[in-house]
């Protein structure tokens, strides 16, 4: 099972990190695990914005030689792990970006059919307010947008989640989120 | 009544930029707006990464001089119009980058208190898709997301939606959606 880890988050110093090192931990102790990529966005410096105009059709993005390495990096993995915070009740607009300018008509969907089935999701966010806010203030908002809008789209129907909430508090368990992250990836099986 | 028009699509050629002459045009003709101010995103190529680090602390984004001009414009605005398309559900990373950016603690918000309060906030948006998608099959979250987790966040109660469903189809009805538009800025009171 060939894995791709999309890590967003500008600092290092984060509790971002950990889960991204809680994840390569896991996957390093899974025999099902081959190969373990890691996309650090920000590290990248990613160009977050689609451009599309007269010159550069947007019919023509899933052959833009620019993304060619990123389209090869999904193509290549079974299994895709984004990790990010959550700003303003979504993911950063460099996660998003991302999104706009890789998982373009031609690569990830052709004519409302997904293109990218049998690959498996998961996401790993993390927020400043309690982990119920989303659920009881937001209708989910983040995770149907991501489930139903995006992932469904193109074909992947396995996505699992962990939305963690209280991360900048001295009660948030921390310890056990971590935990958590890396027993799964640890024994995951598809 | 001073009002900024925050304009997010790559290309001119697009409906979108019908929207924003039916905004104009409506708000020129209205003798409640004295000032109309348009902010093109991509035109200004406008950087949608929000980066902090070590070196550029996340609590000095209010004073960051890069972005003064930008927080300036939102002070100086009554009315804050916002003129997006739909992708995956949600404005582009371009606009979302805007938010990250220049809507931070101590300009935006400040310990839970928005800063904003008093100002109104139109968004006209529209997508590809039928219009009752959002509603029926994603729980409303585009609107979710911007209404609650940030306008409210920040101090803006009066919010006022446009979004338009099938807009590359022939029955789409453009030219009365982009009436719609007209006239509601040609008579808008608050």
């Amino acid at each position: 099972m060939k894995t791709l880890i999309v890590y967003t988050h500008p600092n290092h110093q984060s509790l971002n990190d950990g889960f991204l090192q809680a994840v390569i931990r896991g996957c390093q102790e899974n025999a099902r695990i081959e190969d373990i990529e890691v996309l650090d966005l920000y590290e990248e410096k990613f160009d977050p914005a689609l451009v599309f105009n007269e010159e550069k059709l947007r019919r023509n993005m899933h052959v833009d030689p620019e993304l060619a390495k990123y389209r090869e990096q999904i193509m290549r993995a079974d299994k895709l792990v984004f990790i990010y915070p959550i700003w303003w009740g979504r993911p950063p607009a460099m996660l998003l970006g991302y999104i706009d300018r890789v998982f373009v008509s031609g690569f990830a969907y052709r004519e409302g059919e997904g293109l990218l089935k049998g690959k498996t999701v998961v996401c790993v966010s993390s927020m400043k307010g309690p982990s119920l806010y989303p659920l009881l203030w937001l209708n989910n908002a983040h995770k149907i947008l991501m489930r139903r809008a995006l992932f469904r789209f193109v074909g992947i129907r396995k996505v699992k989640f962990f939305e963690f909430g209280s991360m900048e508090s001295p009660k948030g368990k921390q310890e056990n989120k971590l935990n958590k992250v890396y027993r799964y990836f640890q024994s995951v099986a598809r």
